[in-house]
């Protein structure tokens, strides 16, 4: 699907304890939507309580953005939890920074899972239909965030969540649509102009070249984004540029 | 001052994990209001999950019940937090159940702060201030449980909230209204009829006898009661009786 | 491999904080090797002082018993940990345990990896191999438990230590020596009497019956036994005196 | 005491995770002894096993650098932990470190106690002993480190160790010995030039002055320094630039 607006979202909030992750008053300025860390991947109550309310005052979507209970493994690794616990452990982390959205006068304007928990709902429909029906069951006007064609995509959709399709600016696809495992050589996009190239060619032609040469239907509503890095976030500010060159507005899914 | 109605309240949701604690199950049947352990100091996701819905099905007030992040000495080692940290560990607590209760189509009713933070508050005006603040900030419609008389009722009434005095059926009273450390010899009411006597007086006539033979002035909105074991839940049972036989109504706190 | 001895391990010092778990103090009357949770996914540092005391007083030989570090799981949850935290893991949590055994003017006998990990293990010859090598690289002396025909068994004779092949008194076997997972139907051995005859027979003429019919060769160094509940601890005084019975040694391996 | 040696000591080994603290391999160059962190309020299995190796590497000391198990905290928030079960903390946070110090060839040679542990211990005897005992206990070569003229010193050496008085580089002292809260506005030394010549005394002399103009007596056998920050380490090779002019040894204790 083409559009003409696009969202950028990045994973924020990671610091914990005396332990500090990532610019994030840098990256506040040049996305649309955070996805804060809840506290158990990573993220404490203190971060969530500081960086939600930088996010308000930035104007910046609110995400909850839970993970597996692993904050030595960041939440990477995958984990071998039922689905009953996956519906748990999701709502009680969308509650929690639900409660300093609340504090700031303001509210959750989606969720996007983290890390493995992303990545293992991408792929496995149980799990994904776990992780949307906690999210309505919370609130039904939460948006829900997903790979672009997977399965958080569909259970969303299935439960009647409103949904945005992810892209990644620096990741190869592959013809079935999937995302090229890291551990492939190719699975990166090096080089900065042709990556904003392929952004911008997602979201106005709905369209991304695979790995393979071949041309496939993606949608893109919401970008991820990085900007712990000088360089990181140099790249987000060029794709900005980019977008808004090419007419496309920048702005949160859901207004 | 002198009631003709009481809530009795009692901790549940500590089980974690595949530890479990408690017989929730009947004491949900005695009492009418639960203070829920919200995973920092006992509790996980699945257990507040399971609580939830059994509170709610007996229809048992819900309570969100936070503590200091000490699993390992269950919340009831005096740690020193500062005042916004009290604020955020309370904010995240009460915010990560009241999704729950959420789903349960129920809503939270009050806070109860758990053992060290509780003690340590009732003492401490700048904590109690911030413990207050954060229930407000988050639902002023919810009812601070603290110490009779202590900072917890005192700064809850000053920012605003509805506030319900506690009383122990089992502990006795200083001259200043405070209760008998527990490493005194006469910190414990071990008859039960005498406890049921105190208890029964405290809630009719507004008093209680402190250790030094001195009546003093106690508000008693609320009881906190115990049923982990089976001779704690037979007192509980005692202690209804005798309320009922004086008149008095149980019922939680606010309806 | 048939035996005229053999030892009886169960797992032991699993309470964490508040929280009680097992009967230890009398499953230590009625083994010869115990388990010892070193604090990752059960026990704590009180509980395995109070546990290697206990155990030295019996005794009954220690081991270290690493897990995945998931508590809220009880390392039962298969983790995606690479081989060389693995290693880490396991080696942190063997030197934890042997500072209380040294306390005690004791030293660790052996190490029995515990739940997922060892299940995985069991398989997976680059997960048993860096265990093998944890263990060996502290205390060549240590002997290594595993299932029995497993991974463990075979990486740590190849890395040279001395092993111990587990066997389960309550649990069928395939036609390969797995164990039948716990999610068919016949995967338990329900009745008593039937399971000691098998244990028997497994140390005795190193065979057991496995699912289908036939009989597989087994060696049966060590007996995993548990004493959690009355039923299950009077099984194991049971097995003891068909044991002895049959004129077999219960004693702990390696001496 | 005046000393013509003296050694040189960092906190290192607190990277979490994806976390990452500090410069250790800058640091590793211009100490003597490394106060590894053990887990609990920071470091982990594989940032320890790191670390180990690389001061080995080095010939730096090793030194076991338990806390309080308080990881969102850093371990520098007091906790109301009772003597028994500092004792047991101390023990197990040694053991796990002493396995990576065995991996390497190599053993411990001291330990210092981290944050709040350190601070409190210096100044209450019941716990200051509880430590001394479980250093003890596990190895009686070990060294202790403690704060110059504090409890842990005191204790250390009733217990029958060898123990190591600490002094700090950057911080003034009050006329009893202790060191001014850093509350106060003139509890730190801002001039590198001053804090270099008050160690130079402080060594060669066994004296400092104290914030009232009085000198007192201290004895410096190791130098509490940071490495962190550019600016800090910078301040390291001054010290020891300074200290070397004045033929002062810079070596490890006990060697």
């Amino acid at each position: 699907m083409a559009n003409n607006v696009v969202d950028l979202n990045s994973d924020l909030g990671e610091s914990f304890g005396a332990y500090k992750m990532g610019q994030d008053d840098l990256v506040m300025e040049v996305i649309s939507s955070a996805n804060i860390a809840c506290g158990y991947h990573a993220g404490d109550h203190n971060t969530i309580r500081h960086t939600i309310k930088k996010a308000t005052e930035n104007n910046v979507g609110l995400g909850a953005h839970p993970g597996f209970q692993d904050l030595s493994g960041f939440g990477r690794r995958n984990m071998q939890v039922d689905s009953e616990e996956i519906y748990n452990l999701v709502a009680y982390q969308i509650g929690a920074v639900q409660a300093f959205a609340t504090i700031n006068n303001n509210k959750l304007n989606h969720v996007k899972p983290h890390g493995a928990l992303y990545n293992m709902a991408s792929k496995n429909e149980e799990m994904a239909h776990a992780i949307a029906r906690a999210v309505y069951d919370i609130d039904p006007k939460l948006i829900l965030f997903g790979l672009a064609g997977g399965e958080l995509i569909r259970m969303g959709k299935k439960v009647g969540l409103k949904v945005a399709e992810e892209v990644f600016a620096d990741r190869t696809y592959q013809p079935d649509g999937s995302l090229t495992a890291r551990t492939e050589k190719n699975a990166m996009i090096e080089d900065a102009d042709e990556a904003v190239e392929r952004v911008i060619r997602m979201v106005t032609e709905g369209k991304v070249e695979a790995v393979d040469g071949t041309d496939i239907a993606i949608t893109a509503d919401t970008i991820c984004v990085h900007g712990d890095e000088p360089k990181s976030l140099e790249f987000v500010k060029r794709l900005r540029a980019g977008l808004t060159e090419k007419g496309i507005l920048i702005k949160r899914v859901g207004i």
